[in-house]
């Protein structure tokens, strides 16, 4: 996808098995580690033995919102922390973790919910007004709504848990109690670990690593797993249902070290490639002058998948701006264009062959970019010509997951379909745009899958195939009636 | 009192009679005519036509606190706002007005609580962490619940208001209704007004002038004044009884030009200063010798009121740093006394009479003080040494109030009994403990009434002589057997 | 004047005989002592026994500029600062002390240069962009030249001294010396004091006595005093010339606790009001019907002399708003007009007398309004009218000074001549204007040096007189022919 | 060298031909594509039409120090810019580029000179405290001080020129004119490049190629080359000398996609990794069981040289975290190893061939770590037991340049030599601590000159052979005797 904005959020809760250990310190580690899941916007709350909390929410990479000064009021050793991938004009509302201090509760979201209706017509009871809270916000009033009618955290969790309709893992705290709770398909990942100290929940385990915590394993789908200072877990199935987790994660989310369902993302990462190899082998007879280049982050593991299948070379030819963040300017579709031509580079030298004394070309490559998936379709186009115009031979877009023709209700809730590519022009006319594109693959559903080592019924496959596993209700009015769909395998 | 510190809070409320009216602007001049009341913190709230709230709340000078960038949220035609007087280590927790965003509702607090068991109790019920709030956060989130639970403001102050059992003055907002209110005692002051587009509340009636409101009334004790964008204006007397405002109001709190009980307070204090001539005329009886001296800058208007009466001489011989405000350390007691200095300087050349040339003095005059009250007695010795130095062929120090033998406990909750120096030593210790006063007369408690025009039962007089018309509780018990009260009269 | 805005800089300088002496702290004190003259931007600069310099200067008020993080950087036993009154749109350029980190050279400045030809043709052979800084600056790149070119601080000074044409009063620093210097005729005020372990400068001896310093003397006109850390002190006579002090200092800028000429300036503000008693007696026989009123701060003292000399009633019955400072917004003509009608509020009740019970009008008094001075004239029409309103019986304005009718080029440059309104209108069509006030009334030329105790040739009377000690060049051309003069007596 | 901190800084220069381009903007982003160089702190400086400049200089991250409040002081069309590698204990002095607002010169320097004597006679000459300035600030003084006496900028670095003895890359504004230039043996890379509109200078051709330049020409050693905005292009050989580039240009500080020597440093990159194949081919005969992974970033085109040389297979088993940044709490030896194990995280799947079900290890590969260069050592040897935990078989690294015996005089002048582990250690004793590591191999210096296509003599070598082609005067004495070099071939 290299870069199109897409990013899912990330939750983490710790639990100090002493009440002097500083939970904020892992907490930041944690944070960090998960900051590729969203990068505009983070916090955390910290809760001391009193119950009390102290809260630090802002907009801002990590390393700028979590300063020295902050410390001071992040004092405890129960926490909850959030990062945010935040849509444009948001400003500084709706931060998470969502806080009531008065009761000292505390809780991050991540997930979205199509569905809010029966929340909004509780809280509306309660004199919410429910325009002015986002989904998390509904979310954390209506569990706070519980406490404060005499319930502890796991109740109240309990008794809110069925006006929640969408997708959600979250990470909570009350009292002397940190829970982590899932939806009941388990669209968003959410995982435990133990430390020497205390235990860790986090939307993915390369946050357990960070902090030396041992994974334990994932929270499953409807269920809520209650940990207290005192070493005990405790576990409730609130709801039962199959498992469904957004195969995004997989191709995309996720980070390369991260674990899901067991397995090593880059591992899957670069069956993904194995798998697309066996589809669509190149498409030239000469493997010696065939060059694979991924389009970087995501994509490498599947070059290397891809490479090895034949023994094809496999280059960086693409790189990728490591300092990549905040512009000048406001951001604006223009500047999301430019962003993305900074956060990429073709380099000219590493898709053709030169002579030992650099000043003549001896070979031109047969060129596969591989990436992880096309979304809004708006970065291939410029690097395919400029690759092209590296002297490649030929060039070939491979995409180790399948057209994506339905809109995400489930994370971020964008964008719309008539934004995605695949969704309004078949494969073959998105080729011929590209101009320089001599083929054009796409992995199948079945292949992707597969390459999980999973059966499929276990994933969200919906941006795929448009069949949504949590309801969506009214807002099934915003798919259109899609274009045939032939052309997939 | 010459600034020790001893400030009282203020709020305001604004409801615009159309949904157009910036109620930031108006609430700005408000708080900043009334910033004599608290300077360490303010913060104002308004409500967007559909109920949503935009927030404020800083440490720091309102010209700090209220900078461009904050009137971007500050959008609406209905705001409450609030000052602060800070007790130290309060760093930026407890920031009024009180918010819930949730709901909605928003309220500024004037006054204290010294009892708060019923409130803890209802709110422990509700999962409260009553440790972590404060007393003016408690009424709000009692209130807040009731709103929770399906009333309307009004209702929800009603049912939550036999909870609050102290002083207060509060504005509260909610929906499109404006409320405001006090304790059935009237202790803190809290006036209505009505202007070109709309009504509002404020602590002090010099917040009314600077916005071009007329005065209307002051909320009666135990009145809720129910305000509304189309004008209306209903009220409820929840509860009944005696009012009995704060006369330290008319003594030190309230600024010269505002009106209390329908009186200016200048003129008030003017005639504080006429008793005190009745009660302790000159010691000398050469009156062209005299010389009067108001420690400023309260105590203004009582020297002038006893300088009229013996058509005596009177000066400003000290006078007032203008721009006294942050230190550039923390503060501790030794800054606290260095402020003390720097907010006085002692003019010699205004105590005596120099020949034309400047070079001889040719009268030395018999100087009289004026100071409003003496709380912990930490200014006057100082300034009694200088007045001598610079040639006072006697001091006499009086003072427009009786002694302050007793704690507040409707205020800022401070100081204890034993930093209050008339609790501890009598007058004429005082008095020789200041080494060069031949003469130091407090106000006498019959003739400080007088001056206001009002029966004495109408006051808390409770500084003064211990009675304290609201319950106090088991806060009883900080108060110690006082010296013998003979000397008073 | 009353709040027109036409205050003055502030200069310090300190040198420590320890080279342990925190002489930041000294200089925070002396800075704040003098901020009535200079409220919007402050700056210090520290010199390290090594010369290395340290140096914070920032917009803003004096207690929000030097926080504590400022501190770090202000180490050394030498320092010098400034305060700056600072003209509109100027933001962050052009602040003071100017610096040479280079070499190790730092100078306030307090006064304008009318002429700077000279000194703009000598830094062009130098190449500095003189249109890029201003006159301070030009004096301070001047000096770091000198000292460039090898010379030592004094012979710098020396040296670039005939290059500057105006009025100034300065602070500078190099190496371990400290010098002070003014121009030939002393337009602005600089006095030195000595303290328990250094030396002090400051333009006000009010900044002398906040660090407990003994006022030694003034630095004479086109003197320059050297001081170093062992102790010494050293003068040169660089240019000898009549003193000829601004006596707008005594009229309006100094702090009433100052001393210039060795006068006090409360003294001599007395004395403006005993000439002004003799000058322009009330016009009413029944002199208890009379009530003084000074239109403060700059005026108290006035009307004490004025009062004095027939034994009136005087009180305060306008009173100025203490926290006066930004606004909300940015500041235009509009605002500056706000800011005037916030800075004073009239007390009705203190300008007639009322029954006991405050219900009655009993007496209408004759309002004598005391200013010490008209420039623009925006601000004494609406008092006028607020104080009949109160229901004076007649209104008489009296002014502790000539018309001022003649623009300042020796301070802050400002205001033109079309913008005085005693140059382009005679009184008695000002009093005409003022609509309500039966008597307006300026003290003679006379009169006003008469009341300082010293001759007329001492002064720069230019603003009331047109003479101009100092050659203020082709800027003649902006005074146009002044209405005859006929008037002022 | 996988992350040890050892960066170079960059500066780029920009004219306008118009003087409405924004320049502002195009250096933004030059800045930006430089950031690998220096990412502690950055600054530019703007000039207006009237020689005026605009400077913002701050530290932190680009996207964090140019916000858009700086927009609006870096006015003008042309610009210098600067990014600074900062040494510990820095804060905020010492920013570049180095302004003289005065004269309306600005410089960026990139390089380091060990000799400071003459610079400092000439500076102490006019002054100058040299102790308080760094040898960037002094290059800048004594410019400025020639555009004092009179000299335009090409003139007046003409002049200072033989003071400035070491490594430096310059590029200096004044005036309508941009100058680059370089010392005599072009130690520190310089670019030229035109672009629609201008012309710009910048250490990297990332920076030309960010803002749509196309390369010119390097600036050639002891070179002054004078843009003007007529478009106009004008040289001076100031000095001769033999080119001698840092070697380590190539190996570590460039990024990949810039070009030195008109080479593409990737294709260096993949020529070092060739011959180091040569050099130190595998240590077992199954190459199908061999992996070949680099640590990234720098060495990733060494690693595929290297595999490509026989076909193997190379993975990124090793990731690179993309938020590294700024820390919690003050930097330490301690937290900067915190830093070091938060850069990278090993996959453990990538270096072990998993069942298809990810359940068995079905291969443990012989694995090849690649990496750029060894200075201290201490990223090694946890990567080293990373790797072996994760299965490997063997355990081989390898070096794609020779040990780093020496210390750097030219750049940012660090670490000392006791800090380099080569030059303490033999290269079997460093492998034998790493415990796990079957063989460690360094390329021969001959091989690492090889792959860059050049001669030896045209490159500075100084850390890898103690040969210093600039003089480094009395700095001579912190080299002590190496241990043999016989191992380095």
């Amino acid at each position: 996808m290299a870069g199109e904005a897409r990013e899912k959020c990330a939750v983490a809760g710790i639990v100090g098995y002493d009440e002097n250990l500083p939970a904020a310190g892992l907490m930041y580690e944690s944070l960090f580690a998960m900051q590729h899941r969203g990068a505009e916007a983070t916090g955390m709350v910290t809760q001391k033995s009193d119950g009390s909390l102290g809260a630090h929410r802002e907009l801002g990479l990590i390393i700028d919102v979590f300063r020295e000064e902050a410390a001071e009021k992040l004092v405890g050793s129960i926490a909850v922390g959030h990062n945010r991938y935040s849509t444009s004009g948001l400003k500084d509302k709706h931060m998470q973790p969502y806080v009531d201090e008065a009761v000292g509760f505390a809780m991050g979201h991540n997930g979205n919910l199509p569905i809010t209706s029966y929340l909004d017509a509780r809280l509306s009871k309660s004199n919410v007004i429910t325009s002015a809270v986002n989904d998390s916000e509904k979310m954390g009033i209506a569990i706070a709504q519980e406490i404060r009618n005499g319930h502890d955290l796991p109740a109240a969790i309990e008794l809110a848990f069925p006006l929640f309709k969408g997708a959600f893992s979250c990470v909570a705290m009350h009292g002397d109690t940190l829970v982590g709770f899932r939806d009941s398909k388990g669209v968003r990942p959410l995982a435990l670990g133990e430390f020497d100290g205390g235990r860790i929940f986090a939307s993915e385990t390369c946050a357990l690593d960070i902090v030396g915590a041992k994974y334990e394993r994932e929270v499953s789908p409807g269920e809520m797993v209650i940990l207290t200072p005192d070493g005990s877990i405790d576990s409730k199935q609130i709801n039962s249902g199959e498992e469904k987790l957004d195969i995004f994660e997989f191709v995309y989310f996720a980070r390369h070290d991260s674990y899901l369902y067991g397995r090593r993302v880059n591992e899957v990462r670069r069956n993904l490639g194995r798998q697309l190899a066996e589809q669509h082998p190149p498409i030239v007879d000469d493997l010696d002058n065939v060059l694979v280049v991924p389009i970087p982050d995501t994509s490498v593991p599947a070059a290397e998948g891809y490479a090895e299948t034949y023994k094809l070379r496999h280059r960086q030819g693409i790189i990728k701006n490591r300092y990549i963040g905040r512009t000048f300017m406001q951001p604006s579709q223009l500047q999301r264009q430019q962003q993305l031509r900074r956060k990429h580079a073709v380099i000219d030298e590493a898709l053709a062959e030169l002579s030992e004394d650099g000043k003549t070309v001896v070979k031109n490559y047969d060129v596969i970019l591989i990436d992880d998936s096309i979304v809004r379709g708006n970065t291939i186009p410029n690097l395919v010509l400029q690759v092209k115009a590296a002297g490649a031979r030929s060039v070939t877009v491979l995409i180790a997951s399948p057209p994506v023709r339905f809109p995400d209700f489930y994370g971020i809730d964008t964008p719309s379909q008539n934004e995605l590519v695949a969704a309004n022009i078949t494969p073959e006319k998105f080729r011929k745009s590209l101009k320089h594109c001599e083929y054009l693959g796409y992995l199948s559903l079945d292949r992707m899958v597969k390459a999980t080592g999973m059966p499929a019924d276990k994933f969200n496959l919906s941006c795929f195939n448009g069949e949504y596993p949590i309801g969506i209700g009214s807002r099934k009015a915003e798919i259109y009636t899609p274009v045939s769909m032939e052309y997939i395998d």
